[in-house]
């Protein structure tokens, strides 16, 4: 194969990004090739440069992204129903689990599989197909990969735009689908899971979303989108008390009727429990990588009765799940709006953008002009 | 009225309860009087005797009891539909809800209901009827009562020997029925509550039990009376990570499908989410009195994508289906075994039996020769 | 008491309603007095002036309204926790369910109530306090009632628009919570029930919502106020095959996520189950009065899986999930355009206007002028 | 491959059953061979040789089936986490889902999986491997197979005793699991699926069951192995609402709270309806082959707010939660009993045996002299 793709690598933890170039294989039979028009970058790539998680080294990074297929076997049906063809402008979902452990077929809950492959952060680049992430030209879309094509009328920005927030927060909220009709909400982040939880929760029939975050330049970008009914910037008031009194002041006497915590900082579960109602539902959404106990008092979850459910990460129906979302949710919130774009080359000034918290989402353009 | 019935009374926190007398008043309309014959004895009360919670004093003591209905307007029909007549023997529910509140119609969660009537807990004695405990000759009950036949074949002793675990077990195990079916179930203590959710989940499907719990002779009761599948004492090993090893043998490789936590200590929390495997349920029974805060991890909630569900107390349809669930409970486990009685009289000797935890369920009953 | 209010009564079966008038009673505790502002007219109306269902007579007609409140005891909070003072405008719940029996408290389901009182259909004008439905300047509501204020920005006419369409939708929806979010969702039926459920079905998340109507009146109502995706006239193509292909054509191949039969017309069931995919959910709204036997295949059930729901009118709790909804409602769609006003002089007519189908809604307003 | 398998081909519709001979190949990556040890025979079997639903021919029918693993690739750990090694006797799932479709990924319900592989019925036995039914001496299970292997203490021929009765039942219990505990059941039907129901719901948690059914000899197996509590026989009396008094009489005033219907006859599922308490369940499992249709009145689902609930087959799951359930249910009943054994030479005298009803369940066994 003479054809090459530039990738942006991970070497070693710490060090910058870099550009490598590696050949485009033939697409197995059953995978294709993905032509990536965007990838985004997300706050876990911050946390796979800074190591704090444990992969394979060296790795092409991205777990997000669109692009236009190739060599896929017709007929394809995605799981909505449509036709995909090839060189159809698609989205791939990050993961490919097993199919056959216990998770996946016992339990049917394919993001609890052990086993599966995860695009952008545990497939090694210097195994065959080394093109294993979205930060590139081309990816090599394995047998088993899910892609979707887009409704009419949404954009592939707008579908790039919340990354994979999007399907997270629709496997959040899918597994509490009776606490969200007519729900007061309170929504603990701003980041791109907060937004999308705030945008979703609304979209699948809350009545009000108070949101709690920071920095202010993030609810100032929610302002602007009209995401959320009232935002609380966070620290300010620095009292945790005050700060529960003003969300309380945004959404009634007792207390939520659910708290979506999107943060990632395990205190703030303390606050998830306190600001729910009695009988009310806590969705922890943001506690996902190992950040260390809190001091937390159970007897808040006998005596007010909580329904406290974690969530985990997402798997391909909260793909399709999501992409079903967007035509509604393009026409209330212009989406495109978060975006900053930047061209493959610049990737590690993008990551720095995402560390710094200077963009409110950031997306590689590989076909765009350096 | 000239009649009178003795009462067990707390006049002051600390202090033994007295037995005074008191009329006997015609009952309301609505209302009936019980002639109590089994009044159990519950570690709440030995809280309250502690002033452990706020309750208005002086107080008749005892929220479990069981005796003859006198002045009942006929005809009643109970909760599941068994005809009441008066002079049956029932078992009467000890709360009695508004009915009027969001908990009580919005959210259908009557335990939730901030101003509920509690007979033995928040009705003051020197309040009219003043005979509101069941630790008494006779118990005034106010229109609105929930009371309920015994199903045949069912003695009165078994329905009163696991008191207010029963209902509150039931109330519990009902928030989570996808769970219960076909799952390897940890039950965390071996109170009166523990024992009752052990027996309840096999009855309700469960595939095994463990029991994890103390102080030993709670554990010889359980294995005298073919409680769990396997039964693990506390502290022995003292370490924590030896014991949860030790419980993972007796339920397979990645943990529980089902926890429940009946211990009322708060570190007890932490354990059950290590036990509960990716995709498990939390069921948090125990921590009904505040006893601090402990240190807690959330990752774990989210990376198992745990479900922990509260559980607070009961209302009147635990009691129903409590008493549902009888028949085949008492053809299962000789319930009657657990319960050691005492005359009236003897209602401090009682208390102090369930303090020290001498006895599995010490049970009044003034009808008996002192 | 020498104040009297006008009512509108039904004597006898097939007769035109009466204008009578009856003395205002001081109210009971824990009652108070509604005087009505807008009182609504509904299918069923025209189904007891025909006789179709066992009502005691003469009565006071009028199950939907909207008034203000008088001799309300204070402090008063309703359902969602506002606070609800003795002038307030309001709407009341028209039923009180018993509260005491085994679809009250066992089942929580208090639609199921056998013994409720139901305002303007089973309680006969002939008994004290006379004036208990709303087609009057005075209505009695009894000692559990249940009233509810109206949130910031609602009007009266918009929430009297749908009438006791509001809740009974809000109640079916609420039996079915996962199968709305991201559904494709087909309507049978462009009534009141109709139109409310394909509001709200899009509110909480639906999709796409088709419409299958009539007559065209109404459907053309239904897009004037952008009610439903797709709109399909009933009878237009005749042939039923035609009209579940062009069904077909607006929601996807294998047919709906859910299909919400509100037609009241047995023979359209049979088309509810055709009509939904592999997996579906069917919610059987319509078959409120017993219209006979369909020929039905049954194999469909088994052999598609599906979930067929039925839904039987509403309970307090209903309405309050339905003002909750309001806010929301009344930003997406222009309700009060549904509402022709007719004064209560008028009763009769606008009944007539109600059963030729010539209007959306029709609502009495006492307080107009004639 | 020298080595051959005899086999039972049904090579044309209403023709007996044949034995051929068959090479045995080696397995595939990721397959295996199945030496049979038992093979159920089925209802459906009987409707497959009637020519009663459309498949391929000749077909080596067989698709409940138990024997020696062969060719497995190790390490193997089935759905239940149970380590398998090469040479275990096992039991495997009659079908593999594709994996792939919108049933199996974005709906989780690989029941309804348009594409899948069933062993026994729809593989023609002319294509490679030939040897694709259980009625034979050895199977050639394909990559994507479920193999599990048995709990201690579970027999093989306890295992098959219920054939696919027990992952169809299980699949369908499954379905409504807040419907079961304390539950009054009726279970219409008393052929293996019935029997399952009857035996699994009491396992579950159902307080009583009720079994309609015949022929005779079928409730006098329920009779001597404790399957239900009251047994009914049908056609005696033959009047129908005879019947349903009588039924009523086993379960309470109102109706049962659960209905199992497991017969097949399109009018049984009336009495289904007819059967159920206000907001009860209905579990249609029967209606697998189409029989046409019936006269039912939809107006009850609406009246009565009843929860009817479809059911399909079953997947891989239903599988390991049929043989979770095996402990237990062998503890509680002799299921060994249900069975009357056949050599693979007799497979027509055994399906003729299950024709006219004289065995409760018939299966075949290879390695048996004939």
């Amino acid at each position: 194969m003479t054809e090459g793709s530039r990738a942006a690598v991970l070497e070693s933890f710490g060090a910058p990004v870099q550009l490598r170039e590696y050949p485009v294989p033939s697409p197995e039979p059953g995978g294709a090739i993905g032509r990536v028009a965007y990838a985004g970058i997300c706050g876990t790539d911050v946390h796979l440069q800074e190591g704090r998680l444990p992969i394979p080294l060296p790795v092409v990074l991205g777990h997000e992204a669109f692009g236009r297929i190739e060599g896929l076997e017709a007929p394809f049906t995605d799981l909505l129903g449509r036709e995909v063809n090839d060189g159809d402008q698609v989205i791939w979902a990050s993961n490919i689990p097993c199919g056959r452990c216990a998770a996946c077929l016992r339990d049917q809950e394919r993001t609890l599989c052990q086993r599966r492959r995860i695009y952008g952060i545990n497939q090694s680049a210097e195994e065959w197909p080394h093109l294993s992430g979205g930060w590139a030209d081309a990816i090599v879309l394995r047998p088993g990969s899910s892609v979707l094509r887009l409704p009419a009328g949404v954009s592939a920005l707008a579908a790039i735009s919340l990354g994979c927030a999007g399907p997270t927060v629709a496997h959040a909220l899918g597994r509490v689908p009776a606490a969200i009709p007519h729900a007061t909400v309170v929504v603990q982040g701003a980041g791109p899971v907060g937004l999308a939880a705030s945008m979703m929760a609304i979209q699948l029939g809350a009545a009000r979303v108070v949101v709690v975050g920071g920095p202010p330049r993030r609810l100032e970008i929610a302002e602007e989108l009209g995401i959320g009914d009232v935002r609380i910037p966070l620290g300010e008031p620095n009292d945790v008390d005050d700060r529960l009194e003003r969300v309380r002041d945004g959404m009634g006497a007792t207390g939520a009727d659910l708290v979506i915590e999107c943060t990632g900082v395990p205190s703030a579960v303390v606050e998830t429990l306190a600001l729910a109602r009695p009988g009310g539902t806590c969705l922890v959404v943001g506690q996902y990588t190992d950040q260390g106990a809190t001091s937390l008092n159970p007897n808040e979850i006998t005596r007010k009765q909580l329904s406290v459910e974690g969530s985990w990460a997402f798997s391909e129906r909260d793909y399709a799940t999501y992409v079903e979302s967007l035509p509604r949710l393009t026409e209330a919130f212009e989406l495109e709006r978060l975006v900053t774009e930047f061209p493959l080359e610049r990737a590690q000034e993008a990551l720095d953008a995402v560390r710094s918290g200077t963009v409110a989402k950031a997306v590689l353009s590989p076909e765009a002009e350096p």
